[in-house]
């Protein structure tokens, strides 16, 4: 029996027994108790008699197994499709570039006999859908899962961010990841925190009409992607999309920066507050700022923790403010606020927000403006909320800052360390000056 | 003792001992209870022995009071400026406009001795700062109230709702609200529901820079409200703002269409998913829209109640499923959810969803996208939540779907009526077609 995802012996048995596969949610029961966690893959070099699963904490643990361990696949995740490089020829003198499916209309396709979606994650589809990609970067493919977006949870941010960071250790050039768009600017934000003292590009790609259908941007996309991803010097985790409804060029945005901003436009990614990093016009990367961290030969940094106990409050007239005491009652250790305008809620929700203060949050404002910055000194209400301890968003999106401090409470439990935090500039989510020119409808 | 508000007599006597005046919130303590809300003006025909308030629900009671009722003023309203007609003469010829100060920026100015912030509603001041004004309309100004637009609450849409009919029904030919810009939007859609089959312009304006400053924009957008309510043909609820950061044009855009989308430019508002109803350049209104009320001499129908038991729910990964059964748990009769791309959520809230829908509650789906247009037949998630009872919004805005439930629930608390109403196009917040030449960046 082969070995599947680094497993073979005792472990892969027992996975094989009950039909699942590395990337799928499962539950494990053993004798010392019930886990539940996304199956990870292993070394080859590690011993049978364990099984690795990632917890809804972000925490791997291994699980020693026996024969009667009974393996459950709960969620509904797909199995990973095997490579199949052997599609067409791929040249050896080009970048590695490793491609990491997560689901989403750019994986997948209608079988039009059954009418299922289906995964489409092999590398012969791809290359065989846009030839120049053979032309550009030595491609391997990958399903890490297959997972809605509107479905991902900080667990599978941190399931990607790791698979990413092996694929980078294990010498890949650049890294390109397929997810739904529903989410996408949510994912690429919390890489961005995850994956520190990044080498190489890492870039989300997604599509807003599936590859099968004639208008898809799915093709351009993904070639614009790869290209990014073995080319570019921009080692930042970005997201790749159509700059407009035509074909002509795409725009690679920061990840803290990105927002899917129209349902169904192929042209829906906006990059926020800040230029996009670079457009892409055929096979030409045209870099549109100057600010942004070059490729190199520095170790990654894999911090990708997640804490759940984090929420993201939207502020509206007539708010009831027990919804305060119950973010208090149930012990949130972050809370993000979406307030109006410069960064204000209605003066009724003073009170409610203290005492969520005083529970031991952290509680920040950003605005639903979403383009430009908060200021909490023009106004007595910004003032009065900065008195009750509130800090500033500065020009962070509202998203953002809510990923920000699931990884925030990721690394820390300290009030004052996750304060400090959320100051400091990690992935280029604050910027000094406002980008006014990045502004329009 | 002069009239003050319409009260006279004994009303007056009482309200002159407790220092209070009309659109102050008041707590009227009588033999019979208590009772808080906003003390009303009155018709000076009326008897001398009762004052009237608008309650929290949006009803207006009148209340009998004797020398020895208290009435205490609470909240941080301040007095109506009284006009100050003579600053200035006025062509009577032109028509009337009357112009409503309910707070915020364009209302305020800075006392450079005391540093305090201080309404400046009144005629002459107004004239001075904007000659033009007195060759366009004859202008009444009153100060209805002047809260800061992030406190204002759906019993405030009422009050202004109320005060607009009573000035059409006086004989202005246009009103012109003076609003601070954070919660602009949503009083906009507020008016728009509330004020139905109106027969001449109901122009809301704000100014992002207050008017002693010489950046200010109060000047220009004033001038252009006045000129849109006295001469435009456009008989709607509408926001007027700067188009762009110079002071070259506005744009007047329908009010359930209207988004603040910046925290500080001067050209923060947008109209989304429908073209600007007009531009307004120099004293030249162009209509950009054909589709529009046209002014007439039709009776207006006045709908201001407002329900208080409705929620604004954005959705995010990771969102704890448990705020439904809070939600449910406390009675809320709608819900809007702010979901991504085309309507979805995550599938770890359908329970939750499914119980508050079962508890009665109308939830309705929006998206976070803002442009575009739900649609929740294309994923199996979208699907998934129609069968459960989700009410899709197509093209409507989170926060216009917001007012609007609270309409329909002071409207009626018939469930099946009520998704009636929302589903009903009333004041153009659903369009067939989408305007996607109204998106950019």
């Amino acid at each position: 029996m082969r070995s599947e995802g680094g497993y073979r012996g005792l472990a892969l048995r027992v996975l094989k027994k009950h039909g699942v596969n590395v990337g799928d949610e499962i539950k494990v029961v053993t004798e010392k108790g019930e886990y539940v966690g996304i199956l990870m893959p292993r070394s080859e070099l590690e011993d049978d008699e364990h099984i690795v699963i990632k917890l809804e904490n972000g925490y791997n643990i291994g699980i020693k197994i026996s024969e009667k361990t009974v393996v459950e696949k709960i969620g509904e995740v797909r199995p990973r499709k095997p490579l199949k490089r052997e599609a067409v020829a791929q040249r050896e003198t080009l970048p590695l570039v490793c491609l990491i499916g997560t689901g989403g209309t750019i994986a997948s396709r209608i079988d039009y006999k059954t009418g299922a979606v289906y995964p489409s994650f092999d590398v012969g589809y791809l290359l065989r859908m846009e030839p120049r990609l053979s032309e550009v970067a030595r491609i391997e493919a990958r399903e890490l899962f297959n997972v809605f977006s509107e479905d991902m949870l900080p667990k599978h941010w941190s399931a990607i961010a790791e698979e990413v960071a092996r694929e980078i250790k294990r010498g890949a050039r650049g890294v390109v990841i397929a997810h739904g768009t529903d989410t996408m600017g949510y994912t690429a934000a919390a890489l961005s925190f995850a994956l520190q003292n990044l080498p190489v590009p890492v870039v989300l790609v997604g599509a807003q009409r599936s590859s099968d259908r004639p208008s898809t941007d799915a093709v351009q996309n993904l070639y614009h992607a790869v290209l990014v991803a073995a080319m570019s010097d921009i080692a930042e985790v970005g997201v790749l999309m159509h700059e407009s409804t035509s074909d002509t060029s795409s725009i690679f945005i920061r990840g803290v920066r990105t927002r899917k901003m129209h349902t169904s436009r192929r042209d829906a990614f906006k990059s926020v507050n800040f230029p996009p990093l670079a457009r892409v016009v055929g096979n030409r990367i045209q870099p549109l700022v100057e600010d942004y961290n070059r490729r190199g030969s520095r170790s990654l940094v894999l911090k990708n923790r997640f804490s759940n106990e984090v929420a993201l409050v939207k502020f509206y007239p007539g708010m009831d403010p027990s919804i305060f005491e119950f973010l208090a009652d149930r012990g949130y250790k972050g809370v993000v606020l979406e307030g109006t305008g410069l960064g204000h809620v209605g003066s009724y929700l003073f009170d409610g927000i203290k005492r969520l203060i005083e529970s031991g949050a952290l509680v920040v404002m950003t605005s639903q403006c979403l383009n430009g910055r908060v200021n909490m000194n023009v106004y007595r209400t910004g003032r009065i909320l900065l008195s009750l301890g509130v800090v500033p968003g500065e020009d962070i999106l509202p998203e953002t800052a809510y990923v920000k401090l699931c990884w925030i409470f990721g690394q820390t439990s300290d009030l004052e360390k996750a304060k400090e935090l959320f100051t400091t500039n990690i992935a280029g989510e604050f910027c000094e000056r406002s980008y006014f020119s990045v502004y329009g409808w």
